[in-house]
Protein backbone atom coordinates (compact mmCIF):
# COMPACT_ATOMS: atom_id res chain seq x y z
CA UNK A 1 0.00 0.00 0.00
CA UNK A 2 2.84 2.51 0.15
CA UNK A 3 2.41 5.25 2.97
CA UNK A 4 -0.25 5.63 4.96
CA UNK A 5 -3.01 7.92 3.59
CA UNK A 6 -4.49 9.54 6.48
CA UNK A 7 -5.48 8.98 10.25
CA UNK A 8 -9.21 7.95 11.45
CA UNK A 9 -9.59 8.26 15.02
CA UNK A 10 -12.81 6.75 16.21
CA UNK A 11 -14.98 6.28 19.49
CA UNK A 12 -17.25 3.55 19.51
CA UNK A 13 -19.58 4.31 22.31
CA UNK A 14 -22.62 3.05 21.78
CA UNK A 15 -23.25 -0.95 22.76
CA UNK A 16 -26.48 -1.37 20.42
CA UNK A 17 -25.63 -2.89 16.72
CA UNK A 18 -26.06 0.26 15.19
CA UNK A 19 -23.84 2.21 17.30
CA UNK A 20 -21.19 -0.32 16.21
CA UNK A 21 -21.30 -1.41 12.95
CA UNK A 22 -20.45 2.33 11.35
CA UNK A 23 -18.11 1.97 13.62
CA UNK A 24 -16.95 -1.32 12.19
CA UNK A 25 -17.86 -0.38 8.84
CA UNK A 26 -15.57 2.71 8.58
CA UNK A 27 -12.97 1.32 10.12
CA UNK A 28 -12.44 -1.71 7.60
CA UNK A 29 -12.83 0.55 4.96
CA UNK A 30 -10.65 3.24 6.18
CA UNK A 31 -7.85 0.64 6.74
CA UNK A 32 -8.46 -1.15 3.32
CA UNK A 33 -7.71 2.52 1.38
CA UNK A 34 -4.46 2.29 3.98
CA UNK A 35 -5.05 4.83 6.47
CA UNK A 36 -3.98 4.54 9.71
CA UNK A 37 -7.24 3.66 12.02
CA UNK A 38 -8.01 3.44 15.47
CA UNK A 39 -11.07 2.46 17.36
CA UNK A 40 -11.92 3.62 21.31
CA UNK A 41 -14.37 1.41 22.60
CA UNK A 42 -15.73 3.15 25.27
CA UNK A 43 -19.04 2.63 27.68
CA UNK A 44 -21.34 0.35 26.12
CA UNK A 45 -19.33 -0.02 23.10
CA UNK A 46 -17.10 -2.00 25.59
CA UNK A 47 -19.63 -4.60 25.48
CA UNK A 48 -18.00 -5.69 21.66
CA UNK A 49 -14.45 -6.17 23.45
CA UNK A 50 -15.96 -8.38 26.61
CA UNK A 51 -16.20 -12.58 25.99
CA UNK A 52 -19.25 -12.15 28.34
CA UNK A 53 -21.36 -9.97 26.20
CA UNK A 54 -20.25 -10.25 22.63
CA UNK A 55 -22.50 -11.84 21.69
CA UNK A 56 -25.52 -10.49 23.55
CA UNK A 57 -25.37 -6.60 21.73
CA UNK A 58 -28.63 -5.51 21.45
CA UNK A 59 -29.55 -4.66 17.42
CA UNK A 60 -31.16 -0.95 18.26
CA UNK A 61 -32.99 0.84 20.06
CA UNK A 62 -32.99 3.33 17.38
CA UNK A 63 -34.47 1.15 14.02
CA UNK A 64 -36.97 -0.48 16.66
CA UNK A 65 -36.16 -3.90 15.85
CA UNK A 66 -36.08 -6.92 17.88
CA UNK A 67 -32.84 -9.03 17.59
CA UNK A 68 -34.72 -11.93 15.29
CA UNK A 69 -35.67 -8.99 13.01
CA UNK A 70 -32.19 -7.71 12.96
CA UNK A 71 -30.69 -10.85 12.24
CA UNK A 72 -32.71 -11.22 9.00
CA UNK A 73 -31.95 -8.00 7.81
CA UNK A 74 -28.31 -8.28 7.97
CA UNK A 75 -28.40 -11.86 6.77
CA UNK A 76 -30.26 -10.63 3.87
CA UNK A 77 -28.23 -7.89 3.29
CA UNK A 78 -24.84 -10.17 3.04
CA UNK A 79 -23.66 -8.42 5.88
CA UNK A 80 -21.22 -9.92 8.52
CA UNK A 81 -21.42 -10.33 11.80
CA UNK A 82 -20.01 -7.78 14.25
CA UNK A 83 -17.83 -10.29 15.48
CA UNK A 84 -16.62 -11.08 12.22
CA UNK A 85 -16.57 -7.56 11.19
CA UNK A 86 -14.22 -6.71 14.19
CA UNK A 87 -11.60 -9.42 13.34
CA UNK A 88 -11.74 -8.32 9.88
CA UNK A 89 -10.98 -4.61 11.18
CA UNK A 90 -7.73 -6.22 13.33
CA UNK A 91 -6.71 -8.42 10.36
CA UNK A 92 -6.84 -4.90 8.43
CA UNK A 93 -4.07 -3.19 11.24
CA UNK A 94 -7.22 -1.32 12.50
CA UNK A 95 -6.09 -0.84 16.41
CA UNK A 96 -8.41 -1.70 18.87
CA UNK A 97 -8.29 0.31 22.13
CA UNK A 98 -10.11 -0.71 25.25
CA UNK A 99 -11.25 1.55 27.83
CA UNK A 100 -9.80 1.83 31.27
CA UNK A 101 -12.30 3.82 33.27
CA UNK A 102 -15.20 1.60 31.73
CA UNK A 103 -13.32 -1.42 33.03
CA UNK A 104 -12.95 0.21 36.49
CA UNK A 105 -16.75 1.13 36.38
CA UNK A 106 -18.14 -1.96 35.30
CA UNK A 107 -15.26 -4.24 37.30
CA UNK A 108 -13.91 -5.41 33.86
CA UNK A 109 -10.91 -8.03 34.27
CA UNK A 110 -8.37 -8.36 31.64
CA UNK A 111 -9.36 -12.02 30.95
CA UNK A 112 -12.81 -11.34 30.00
CA UNK A 113 -11.35 -8.59 27.26
CA UNK A 114 -11.15 -10.46 23.11
CA UNK A 115 -7.46 -11.30 21.94
CA UNK A 116 -8.07 -8.24 19.53
CA UNK A 117 -7.14 -5.92 21.71
CA UNK A 118 -4.11 -3.81 21.25
CA UNK A 119 -4.10 -1.82 24.77
CA UNK A 120 -6.24 -0.66 27.70
CA UNK A 121 -5.92 3.45 27.47
CA UNK A 122 -7.85 6.54 29.15
CA UNK A 123 -9.05 9.27 28.39
CA UNK A 124 -5.88 11.11 28.12
CA UNK A 125 -4.28 7.98 25.64
CA UNK A 126 -7.13 8.83 23.80
CA UNK A 127 -6.43 12.33 23.35
CA UNK A 128 -2.91 11.78 22.24
CA UNK A 129 -4.42 10.08 19.05
CA UNK A 130 -7.23 12.34 18.55
CA UNK A 131 -5.17 15.20 18.71
CA UNK A 132 -3.26 14.95 15.33
CA UNK A 133 -4.37 17.83 12.85
CA UNK A 134 -4.77 15.42 9.96
CA UNK A 135 -6.37 12.57 11.76
CA UNK A 136 -10.14 12.49 10.97
CA UNK A 137 -12.02 11.87 14.66
CA UNK A 138 -15.68 10.70 15.35
CA UNK A 139 -17.79 10.31 18.05
CA UNK A 140 -19.90 7.35 17.25
CA UNK B 1 -20.73 35.03 -0.77
CA UNK B 2 -17.30 34.64 -2.54
CA UNK B 3 -15.13 31.76 -1.80
CA UNK B 4 -16.28 29.23 0.53
CA UNK B 5 -15.58 29.44 4.10
CA UNK B 6 -14.28 25.96 5.71
CA UNK B 7 -16.26 22.67 4.77
CA UNK B 8 -18.32 20.94 7.43
CA UNK B 9 -18.75 16.94 6.61
CA UNK B 10 -21.82 15.09 8.94
CA UNK B 11 -22.71 11.99 9.19
CA UNK B 12 -25.99 11.65 10.45
CA UNK B 13 -27.02 8.21 11.87
CA UNK B 14 -29.59 8.59 14.09
CA UNK B 15 -33.27 8.20 13.25
CA UNK B 16 -34.89 10.38 15.30
CA UNK B 17 -35.53 13.95 15.87
CA UNK B 18 -33.36 14.63 18.66
CA UNK B 19 -30.13 13.37 16.14
CA UNK B 20 -31.60 14.80 12.84
CA UNK B 21 -32.33 18.22 14.03
CA UNK B 22 -28.92 18.84 14.64
CA UNK B 23 -27.30 17.68 11.85
CA UNK B 24 -30.01 19.64 9.61
CA UNK B 25 -29.94 22.83 11.64
CA UNK B 26 -25.83 22.98 11.42
CA UNK B 27 -26.51 22.11 7.81
CA UNK B 28 -28.67 24.99 7.25
CA UNK B 29 -26.48 27.46 9.61
CA UNK B 30 -22.88 26.36 8.01
CA UNK B 31 -24.24 27.02 4.19
CA UNK B 32 -25.71 29.86 5.41
CA UNK B 33 -22.32 30.84 6.49
CA UNK B 34 -20.66 29.99 3.22
CA UNK B 35 -19.43 26.73 4.52
CA UNK B 36 -19.30 23.82 1.52
CA UNK B 37 -21.51 21.17 3.65
CA UNK B 38 -22.00 17.16 2.84
CA UNK B 39 -24.44 15.25 5.27
CA UNK B 40 -24.18 11.70 4.90
CA UNK B 41 -27.00 9.85 5.85
CA UNK B 42 -26.89 6.20 7.29
CA UNK B 43 -28.74 3.87 9.19
CA UNK B 44 -31.41 4.68 11.46
CA UNK B 45 -31.03 8.50 9.32
CA UNK B 46 -31.91 6.97 6.08
CA UNK B 47 -35.41 7.19 7.52
CA UNK B 48 -35.27 11.01 6.54
CA UNK B 49 -34.42 10.33 2.84
CA UNK B 50 -36.86 7.53 2.30
CA UNK B 51 -40.17 8.44 1.41
CA UNK B 52 -41.74 5.37 2.75
CA UNK B 53 -40.30 6.73 6.43
CA UNK B 54 -39.50 10.94 6.12
CA UNK B 55 -43.11 11.17 7.97
CA UNK B 56 -42.77 8.51 10.18
CA UNK B 57 -39.36 10.00 12.37
CA UNK B 58 -40.00 9.23 16.14
CA UNK B 59 -39.53 11.98 18.66
CA UNK B 60 -36.30 11.09 20.43
CA UNK B 61 -35.82 8.20 22.83
CA UNK B 62 -33.66 10.26 24.79
CA UNK B 63 -35.78 13.55 25.58
CA UNK B 64 -38.82 10.84 26.68
CA UNK B 65 -41.21 12.86 24.70
CA UNK B 66 -44.34 11.87 22.76
CA UNK B 67 -45.12 12.65 19.08
CA UNK B 68 -47.53 14.86 20.10
CA UNK B 69 -45.65 16.38 22.41
CA UNK B 70 -42.68 17.42 20.69
CA UNK B 71 -44.38 18.32 17.92
CA UNK B 72 -46.32 20.67 20.16
CA UNK B 73 -42.79 21.92 21.77
CA UNK B 74 -41.45 22.22 17.70
CA UNK B 75 -44.48 24.73 16.82
CA UNK B 76 -44.08 26.47 19.72
CA UNK B 77 -40.30 26.93 19.13
CA UNK B 78 -41.63 28.13 15.98
CA UNK B 79 -39.14 25.10 14.35
CA UNK B 80 -39.93 24.01 10.70
CA UNK B 81 -40.14 20.49 10.47
CA UNK B 82 -37.40 18.58 9.40
CA UNK B 83 -38.65 18.03 5.69
CA UNK B 84 -39.13 21.62 5.51
CA UNK B 85 -35.38 22.17 7.32
CA UNK B 86 -34.06 19.52 4.34
CA UNK B 87 -35.52 21.18 1.57
CA UNK B 88 -34.19 24.19 2.97
CA UNK B 89 -30.64 22.49 3.45
CA UNK B 90 -30.48 21.58 -0.39
CA UNK B 91 -32.00 24.93 -1.51
CA UNK B 92 -28.68 26.30 0.75
CA UNK B 93 -25.98 23.73 -1.03
CA UNK B 94 -26.17 21.36 1.17
CA UNK B 95 -24.85 18.13 -0.47
CA UNK B 96 -27.30 15.05 0.82
CA UNK B 97 -25.73 11.51 0.42
CA UNK B 98 -27.57 8.54 1.28
CA UNK B 99 -25.85 5.36 2.35
CA UNK B 100 -25.83 2.10 -0.29
CA UNK B 101 -25.11 -0.15 2.31
CA UNK B 102 -28.06 0.81 4.79
CA UNK B 103 -29.70 0.61 1.05
CA UNK B 104 -28.69 -3.04 0.85
CA UNK B 105 -29.25 -3.75 4.50
CA UNK B 106 -33.48 -2.75 3.99
CA UNK B 107 -33.85 -3.46 0.54
CA UNK B 108 -34.05 0.47 0.00
CA UNK B 109 -34.58 1.14 -3.81
CA UNK B 110 -33.53 4.27 -5.70
CA UNK B 111 -37.37 5.22 -6.47
CA UNK B 112 -37.86 5.33 -2.53
CA UNK B 113 -35.80 7.89 -2.31
CA UNK B 114 -36.71 11.79 -1.97
CA UNK B 115 -35.43 14.23 -4.91
CA UNK B 116 -32.73 16.11 -2.55
CA UNK B 117 -30.67 13.18 -2.64
CA UNK B 118 -27.41 14.15 -4.52
CA UNK B 119 -25.85 10.46 -4.84
CA UNK B 120 -25.52 7.17 -3.04
CA UNK B 121 -22.22 6.04 -1.61
CA UNK B 122 -20.77 4.08 0.52
CA UNK B 123 -18.26 4.20 3.68
CA UNK B 124 -15.30 4.87 1.31
CA UNK B 125 -17.31 8.06 -0.43
CA UNK B 126 -17.70 9.37 3.11
CA UNK B 127 -13.96 8.83 3.77
CA UNK B 128 -13.07 10.66 0.51
CA UNK B 129 -15.11 13.40 1.82
CA UNK B 130 -14.36 13.29 5.35
CA UNK B 131 -10.52 13.11 4.90
CA UNK B 132 -9.89 16.91 4.17
CA UNK B 133 -7.37 18.30 6.80
CA UNK B 134 -9.59 21.57 6.78
CA UNK B 135 -12.73 20.11 7.27
CA UNK B 136 -14.86 19.64 10.32
CA UNK B 137 -16.39 16.17 10.93
CA UNK B 138 -19.33 14.96 12.84
CA UNK B 139 -21.26 11.96 13.68
CA UNK B 140 -24.32 12.63 14.78
CA UNK C 1 1.15 24.69 31.86
CA UNK C 2 2.80 27.45 29.20
CA UNK C 3 1.39 27.87 25.95
CA UNK C 4 -2.34 26.00 25.01
CA UNK C 5 -1.59 22.84 23.58
CA UNK C 6 -4.42 22.17 20.99
CA UNK C 7 -8.29 22.37 21.14
CA UNK C 8 -11.02 20.22 21.84
CA UNK C 9 -14.62 21.34 20.60
CA UNK C 10 -17.50 19.29 22.02
CA UNK C 11 -21.40 19.13 21.04
CA UNK C 12 -23.16 17.30 24.36
CA UNK C 13 -26.02 16.58 23.01
CA UNK C 14 -27.39 13.39 24.72
CA UNK C 15 -29.42 13.99 28.00
CA UNK C 16 -28.36 10.42 29.64
CA UNK C 17 -25.74 9.86 31.98
CA UNK C 18 -23.93 7.36 28.89
CA UNK C 19 -23.88 10.57 26.92
CA UNK C 20 -22.77 12.90 29.25
CA UNK C 21 -19.80 10.61 31.47
CA UNK C 22 -17.87 11.11 28.04
CA UNK C 23 -18.17 14.81 27.57
CA UNK C 24 -16.99 15.86 30.85
CA UNK C 25 -14.45 13.02 31.13
CA UNK C 26 -12.55 14.10 28.29
CA UNK C 27 -13.12 17.55 28.82
CA UNK C 28 -11.57 17.20 32.21
CA UNK C 29 -8.71 15.49 30.85
CA UNK C 30 -8.23 17.53 28.11
CA UNK C 31 -8.42 20.93 29.91
CA UNK C 32 -5.97 19.10 32.75
CA UNK C 33 -3.02 18.50 29.57
CA UNK C 34 -3.44 22.09 28.94
CA UNK C 35 -5.85 21.94 25.92
CA UNK C 36 -8.12 24.40 24.89
CA UNK C 37 -11.45 23.17 25.69
CA UNK C 38 -15.28 23.59 24.71
CA UNK C 39 -18.48 21.88 25.50
CA UNK C 40 -21.59 23.35 23.58
CA UNK C 41 -24.91 21.57 25.44
CA UNK C 42 -27.81 21.31 22.87
CA UNK C 43 -30.93 19.59 23.00
CA UNK C 44 -31.06 16.54 25.63
CA UNK C 45 -26.97 17.86 26.73
CA UNK C 46 -29.14 20.72 28.21
CA UNK C 47 -30.72 18.64 30.77
CA UNK C 48 -27.05 18.95 32.40
CA UNK C 49 -27.38 22.81 32.55
CA UNK C 50 -30.54 23.13 34.29
CA UNK C 51 -31.17 23.75 37.51
CA UNK C 52 -35.01 21.92 37.50
CA UNK C 53 -33.80 18.73 35.42
CA UNK C 54 -29.93 18.58 36.72
CA UNK C 55 -31.04 15.86 39.16
CA UNK C 56 -32.93 14.09 37.19
CA UNK C 57 -30.72 12.51 34.76
CA UNK C 58 -31.33 9.49 33.09
CA UNK C 59 -28.68 6.57 33.10
CA UNK C 60 -28.82 5.32 29.68
CA UNK C 61 -31.24 3.74 27.35
CA UNK C 62 -28.00 1.67 26.04
CA UNK C 63 -26.63 0.24 28.89
CA UNK C 64 -30.33 -1.23 30.05
CA UNK C 65 -29.57 0.17 33.53
CA UNK C 66 -31.92 1.85 36.28
CA UNK C 67 -30.76 4.66 37.70
CA UNK C 68 -30.08 2.76 41.15
CA UNK C 69 -28.00 0.00 39.53
CA UNK C 70 -25.69 3.16 37.63
CA UNK C 71 -25.58 4.69 40.99
CA UNK C 72 -24.38 1.84 42.48
CA UNK C 73 -21.85 1.17 39.89
CA UNK C 74 -20.49 4.47 39.66
CA UNK C 75 -19.89 4.71 43.17
CA UNK C 76 -18.23 1.35 43.36
CA UNK C 77 -15.98 2.49 40.34
CA UNK C 78 -15.05 5.90 41.98
CA UNK C 79 -16.89 8.04 39.77
CA UNK C 80 -17.52 11.59 40.29
CA UNK C 81 -21.45 12.70 39.88
CA UNK C 82 -22.11 14.59 36.82
CA UNK C 83 -22.46 17.38 38.54
CA UNK C 84 -18.86 17.56 40.35
CA UNK C 85 -17.31 16.79 37.17
CA UNK C 86 -19.36 19.48 35.78
CA UNK C 87 -17.92 21.99 38.26
CA UNK C 88 -14.26 20.04 37.67
CA UNK C 89 -14.52 20.68 34.26
CA UNK C 90 -15.63 24.67 34.88
CA UNK C 91 -12.62 24.92 37.27
CA UNK C 92 -10.29 23.43 35.05
CA UNK C 93 -10.84 26.31 32.32
CA UNK C 94 -13.29 24.35 30.28
CA UNK C 95 -16.14 26.53 29.15
CA UNK C 96 -19.16 25.66 28.95
CA UNK C 97 -21.67 26.78 26.43
CA UNK C 98 -25.52 26.54 26.53
CA UNK C 99 -27.43 26.14 23.32
CA UNK C 100 -29.96 28.89 22.28
CA UNK C 101 -32.25 26.71 19.91
CA UNK C 102 -32.79 24.18 22.91
CA UNK C 103 -33.41 27.11 24.99
CA UNK C 104 -36.54 28.41 23.27
CA UNK C 105 -37.60 25.10 22.25
CA UNK C 106 -38.35 23.84 25.40
CA UNK C 107 -39.15 27.81 26.81
CA UNK C 108 -35.74 27.26 29.44
CA UNK C 109 -35.29 30.71 30.80
CA UNK C 110 -32.01 32.55 31.95
CA UNK C 111 -32.46 31.90 34.90
CA UNK C 112 -32.59 28.55 35.16
CA UNK C 113 -29.11 27.62 34.17
CA UNK C 114 -26.65 26.72 36.21
CA UNK C 115 -24.01 29.62 36.94
CA UNK C 116 -20.94 27.56 35.59
CA UNK C 117 -22.43 28.36 31.99
CA UNK C 118 -20.40 30.57 29.90
CA UNK C 119 -22.78 31.64 27.45
CA UNK C 120 -25.83 31.00 25.34
CA UNK C 121 -24.92 30.43 21.94
CA UNK C 122 -26.44 29.08 18.04
CA UNK C 123 -25.00 26.77 15.78
CA UNK C 124 -23.48 29.86 14.19
CA UNK C 125 -21.19 30.25 17.39
CA UNK C 126 -20.97 26.84 17.63
CA UNK C 127 -18.87 26.64 13.98
CA UNK C 128 -16.87 29.50 14.85
CA UNK C 129 -15.98 27.54 17.80
CA UNK C 130 -15.13 23.86 15.91
CA UNK C 131 -14.31 25.99 12.19
CA UNK C 132 -10.13 25.96 13.32
CA UNK C 133 -8.17 23.34 11.25
CA UNK C 134 -6.35 22.81 14.92
CA UNK C 135 -9.52 21.46 16.53
CA UNK C 136 -10.54 17.99 17.42
CA UNK C 137 -14.19 18.05 17.22
CA UNK C 138 -16.34 15.27 18.72
CA UNK C 139 -20.18 15.31 18.35
CA UNK C 140 -21.45 13.01 21.78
Amino acid sequence: MGAKKGKLVMVASRGTADGLYPALILATTAAAQGMEVHVYFTFGGMKLLNRKTVDKISPSVDLGLSERELGALLSRGGMPSLKDLLRQAKEGGVKIHACSPTMNLFGTTQDELLEVVDDVIGASGFLDLASDPDAVTLFI
